[in-house]
């Protein structure tokens, strides 16, 4: 089986307390797809600009990352720059250039209308329906968005989401998106607007999933050198997408490990700046965190 | 085995987004040892003024709690308003009467010199050691603290923690007291200070325990209604204390099960205004919750 992904592949400008990159390889897509990499065949549909050196293609390549979706178009490509302060949880954005995303009209490869499984990144809700009204009958979509879109394309987000399985997003946004401050109460809203199951991103605290009634809680694995949080929400949908699309299994228990798995290839992605960890893991490190983080969060349970 | 609690009794005027109470029974010691007396025999040292009606002191002794060390002195009882937000995350405080706190000097009853475990609830760092002088040999001492501590009273505060083997405060804390933004390694710091367990409150999203070099993380409870966090601090400490001290087995694991039970108490503290929920529950409803804190976080390992 093979997971397709939308979204962006982008220059990023990051600074943080401990250091600062320009033109650094980032983008939702990217990052995605080279945490997915590890775990299952991935396909990418972006857009980048005839600036864009063809060495991080060949790098994305070399993951065995299906690049025949990403387009090449006159222009630039799209640039972000943010910066991030001690606490490391938000970054600020300084400056964002769409770039060649704004003319941007995703046309997918044949090869690619058979994929089963479908990641939406966090880009313009027209443009996660015009991808997903490509593909033919996926067995499970997921999606992320952002408060920009929530806030200014509410309708065409809700239009998208009737559509979408699981929705990953983080606490503030699903506070935004429901118009409801307590958590729980939020979750139950969601999940009336389409996806049957919410993901709560809570950066360095974790991450709650919603389901139904059921209810998981995963921690954030602790870090005594968080470097540059840039991309961890996408690396986290990365190892989850990735996991459940080598398993092919929906159910809760096989969601809640690929949570685990997600949050792994996120605590890995925020040791270095860019890409730097995420593209040179070994199965065997992943597999070594997974169980850290049974470690982490075991307690006996009542006689 | 029975336990001893100094800190305040107080009333409280606590306003959230769900309604407000006025000369609401509060108060560090009051919350910890209703907590904690669902797992066994505690004892109070505080102070309350000539306004504290009887009925409160007969509602703690109807828990069995031993109320000899509580002092009733001339002048007003300590009194606390507060007021949350709706992420009813922290209280922003807006009046604070130490009153007969002023001028306490605690002095303990005969029959509390032996208690063999002891918590500092949250009061100055110089009434915490002048309490713990005066208890012979324990074997277990725990400590909580405030920002206001840590900054204004670091010496005696640092003093105090050359005592206590178990510190339990929230992030923001611990990392002020460390002076390191990064949890993990503030943490390292503070186990240099004397506890050899920290063990980081982290509100709505749990807690972390740093012991040598493991880690714990337990989730908070998700709540669809969380009515008033105040207290949540200390009914977390009562339920922690009161296990440890019920089974006197301060190995890690049980301290990772003492950590649920402090949460489960907790969770059920912020159900309802005051002591409301904490002072009618059954210990039946305890163990069900800490089994649904298993479910909570409960994930298959890899094979």
């Amino acid at each position: 089986m093979s997971l397709l992904v939308v979204g962006s592949v982008a220059f990023d400008a990051v600074k943080t307390p401990f250091g600062e990159v320009d033109e650094a390889l980032g983008g939702s897509a990217t990052y995605f797809s080279t945490s997915a990499s590890y775990f299952t065949d991935v396909s990418v549909v972006a857009v980048v600009g005839d600036d864009f050196p063809e060495k991080h293609l060949t790098s994305l390549k070399s993951h065995g990352i299906d690049i025949e979706g990403i387009e090449r178009a006159e222009g630039k490509t799209f640039r972000w720059k943010g910066e991030y302060g001690y606490e490391l949880n938000e970054a600020k954005t300084l400056d964002t250039q769409l770039n060649v995303f704004e003319s941007f009209k995703p046309k997918l490869p044949e090869s690619y209308k058979d994929k089963k499984v479908v990641f939406l990144a966090n880009i313009h809700p027209d443009l996660q329906r015009d991808v997903l009204n490509q593909v033919n009958k996926p067995d499970l979509v997921a999606c992320d968005t952002m408060n920009f879109w929530i806030g200014g394309e509410r309708e065409s987000l809700l239009e998208t989401l009737k559509s979408v399985d699981i929705l990953l997003i983080n606490d503030g946004e699903a506070r935004q998106l429901a118009d409801e401050p307590n958590i729980v109460k939020a979750a139950q809203k969601v999940m009336k607007m389409g996806p049957s199951t919410l993901i709560v991103k809570q950066g360095e605290y974790g991450a709650l999933m919603f389901s139904g009634n059921e209810i998981f809680s995963a921690p954030a694995y602790p870090l005594e050198a968080v470097f540059d949080p840039t991309g961890a929400g996408d690396s986290f949908a990365g190892g989850f997408m990735g996991y459940l699309t080598n398993t092919m299994n929906f159910e809760p228990a096989n969601i809640r490990q690929a949570i685990i798995f997600g949050s792994v290839m996120a605590s890995f992605n925020v040791e270095s700046f860019s890409l730097d960890r995420l593209k040179s893991l070994d199965y065997k490190e992943i597999e070594a965190r997974f169980r850290e983080f049974k470690r982490l969060t075991h307690f006996e349970d009542l006689g």
